[in-house]
């Protein structure tokens, strides 16, 4: 769900129970948002009664699907496929400067399949009929929803509206120049200066993307840590990444001003103009004139009120608030499992609690950056804990080098006396690939030990992964001898 | 250790201790080869004593990193980025017709590099002086071994003598135009025509890679199973995507015949010319002239005598056999287990058995296959064994798609009653690392739901082996319903 407006694949009204505009129906729940978390709910809801109503605002087709992770992993696709001509003469292959990239062709693409990603979210809604509803919901009561001046009650209710990128009013004012996610892939082309303001996952990958693409890109961040990296190894190998791609401007805050031919950027003593601001300084949960106020219970700051996380419950009422709505983990994955346990409790005659997955980020640039489990920082704030850090840099692994991908670090932490796996950092040649293995170990609690008494094939990328649980090995309580766990390096960098 | 007697980096003795051709030494522990198991047995027994000797026949380096893994992912990955150029007008890159590939070129980088990885390897051997010795050796009983005239003892002995490539004399006479892969990374050139002789992971990996460089290959291959796999619906997409790029002849034996230009390959019906030929039948452990009769153990029909493969141990001796010479399990992690277990029990007042690690084999060709630790054969093969199939085909997966990688299957394979994974085979984008994924749950016993437990990102490869274990849950009994493992897919093919 969005606050945008366009895109309405539904009537307005597709339940009109009487002409009073009150229903004298009482569903079962009713969802309020068709996006990952509202698709996720209704498939747990849809399983158990008819008697339900989903209702969307704005465009169908999920945040995700529209203008998250789909549109802006096909444009990193694109990019990364031009970009890797810089390794073809090294290789033996000739040729490399005939090649160009045709960015409206790039973002024709990225739209076309975008669209078949989204109608398969569509489609959901589509096959609903009446029990699909497009408009803006509002709560009246912890049993009541209004939407299209009708009243609709139900024993449970489902927020999920979603969030919207964040643009300061300032910066909208400077019209058609200045992008979020929900402009930027409806762009015809972009360029040829562009700047990126917050270094945040999306923001890091867009920019070094656009770059990538041949825009020439400025990048700003107000703090040092990129991307949600907390260590400080880590963070200095991603900058440095960046850095190949990207002008980084960190730590004056950016400020935008409209000039001749484009958009002065502003930070510190630093001045760009250019074509196109990319606004990437996060999301805001959609909860303007949710109503949710009427559940008398306190709100915070943001406007949010009290969310067991591992119920989704509202306080004590039957409203249940799920994804980016609720701002915690604001990620695919987990709206999908928020969802579900929303749909699931608003359908139960108790709610139950759901142990929630270990947290696992992934930040797409290219090396691949990610924070699974723990992070550095979190580790660090913890008192009385005692943790090591196994660490590998990737310019010298054997098969990092085959594949001119021989950059980047991977930090592995472990609890001092348990050699149990807490977390990890990493910037790393298919780090997302190495984190799912790193998420697996930390979500069953694994030791240092026993993942490394998993085979790992020769040549690839996870023996650097187990340079790094070697390094971590070492600083740990020996364990049993006769496990093979204790088989060490070889001793030739390139083939451990 | 190779057969090869070129490349001796090290002088033919070093160690003279008597002019009478007998040594009064008894070392601790004589290590006979100095490939990736003899240097794994030397890590161990160079920890514990300075008595010990290190005896290698022919070329140094590893059949590892001379001939094996490094060289041929060398070439994989020269072939796989010029191969990528196919994706680049979809893309929206333009100019790839004028990509060409220089093999000359490319195979110079490929010998620099693994010039490099060898000298890696031969340095551990080069620092060693006189406790290093080039030359054949031949046991003279449990506890003694002959090289270069002089008799020496040892307490232990580890034999680690590796393995040479099957070239069956008839192919051999035709000359240089038969390669094999000690000799095929020392070609200037190759093809324009080639044949590869023999479809288990070599052949395949070097018959795609020639193929994706322009050679115009056929492959053969008697058995309808490829590369190791044993899953039909597996193994067919392998084939599929083995016939992209090559000509494949299945059935029948292959001969080779010289004719004027060339060599004509036949094959059932089937003849072709070529101008070189790559026979990739298989390895045969370097067994002959070892003394192994000396050991008074019956010797199979394949000269091996009985090998503990927990310990290494040869019967009752204080004789221990490692790596591809045991020719049980002909990779490069399994030989740095098998060199760690010997060298540690050569030295151990008792020899231990070690808990070996699961299988896990892959292939490097695109998509990657792999088999992960009991094969779909394997399985079947086990009376009263229950077990279900879980599979995803990755035409529709969104990440897949994105990336113009959208091929291939992975199937999962779980104990009916339990849910714990057995084992995997697969053919899939990024197999090699979704094979680890697996590797580390079939390792630690993890059942499918506790795989599902784990945080799957969005959108990510790991998605569609997350597909396969779904289809496999549903066919298991319930687990706990509090679980956020049984949180299923949104219904959006492309999103799941």
């Amino acid at each position: 769900m969005s606050n945008s407006s366009s895109n309405k694949s539904q009537s307005q009204t597709k339940n009109n129970p009487d002409s009073t505009g009150h229903s004298d129906q009482t569903f079962d729940a009713i969802i309020v948002g068709a996006g990952s978390a509202g698709l996720a709910a209704l498939r747990e809801v849809a399983k158990r009664t008819k008697r339900f109503l989903i209702i969307n605002d704005g465009a169908y087709g999920t945040t995700c699907a529209r203008v998250g992770c789909m549109p802006s992993k096909l444009l990193i696709e694109a990019a990364n496929a031009y970009h890797r001509r810089h390794t073809f003469e090294t290789f033996g292959i000739t040729g490399s400067n005939a090649l160009a990239v045709d960015i409206p062709a790039v973002l024709r693409r990225v739209r076309r399949l975008r669209d078949d990603f989204v109608a398969g979210t569509v489609s959901i809604t589509d096959e609903l009929g009446a029990r699909s509803v497009s408009g803006r919901a509002q709560l009246l009561s912890s049993t009541q929803v209004q939407v299209n001046g009708q009243t609709y009650s139900a024993k449970g209710i489902i927020l999920a509206p979603g969030s919207s990128p964040i643009l300061p009013p300032a910066m909208q004012a400077l019209g058609a120049r200045v992008l979020t996610t929900d402009t930027l892939f409806e762009q015809t082309t972009l360029g040829p200066r562009m700047a990126v303001i917050g270094m945040g996952p999306l923001g890091i990958e867009m920019a070094q993307a656009l770059a990538r693409l041949g825009v020439a890109v400025h990048g700003y961040a107000t703090k040092e840590m990129l991307g949600g990296m907390s260590d400080p190894d880590v963070n200095a190998e991603l900058r440095q990444a960046l850095e190949r791609d990207i002008t980084l401007n960190i730590g004056a805050e950016a400020s935008l001003h409209a000039v001749e031919g484009g958009i002065e950027v502003r930070s510190g003593a630093h001045r760009t103009v250019v074509d196109q601001v990319l606004v990437a300084i996060g999301r805001s949960p959609n909860l303007q004139g949710l109503g949710l106020a009427t559940l008398g219970v306190p709100l915070d700051k943001h406007g949010l009120p009290p969310v067991n996380p591992k119920s989704m419950q509202v306080g004590d009422s039957p409203v249940y608030l799920a994804g980016d709505a609720h701002n915690d983990r604001p990620l695919l994955h987990e709206a999908a499992d928020e969802g579900h346990i929303a749909g699931l409790n608003a359908m139960a005659p108790t709610p139950q609690c759901f142990e929630r997955r270990i947290p696992l980020a992934i930040v797409f640039c290219d090396p691949n950056a990610a924070v699974v489990g723990q992070g550095f920082s979190a580790l660090q704030r913890q008192d009385g804990l005692q943790f090591v850090t196994g660490s590998v840099n990737f310019v010298g692994q054997g098969r990092a080098r085959a594949g001119q991908r021989n950059q980047g670090r991977l930090s592995v932490y472990a609890d001092a006396a348990s050699g149990c796996l807490l977390g990890a950092e990493l910037c790393a040649p298919a780090g997302e690939h190495l984190a799912h293995l790193l998420a697996l170990a930390v979500s069953q609690k694994l030791s240092v030990a026993q993942v490394l008494g998993m085979p790992f094939y020769h040549p690839v990328l996870e023996e650097g992964l187990r340079s790094a649980l070697r390094d971590a090995a070492r600083q740990l309580p020996d364990a049993v001898s006769s496990d093979l766990a204790h088989c060490g390096p070889i001793g030739a960098l390139a083939l451990d």
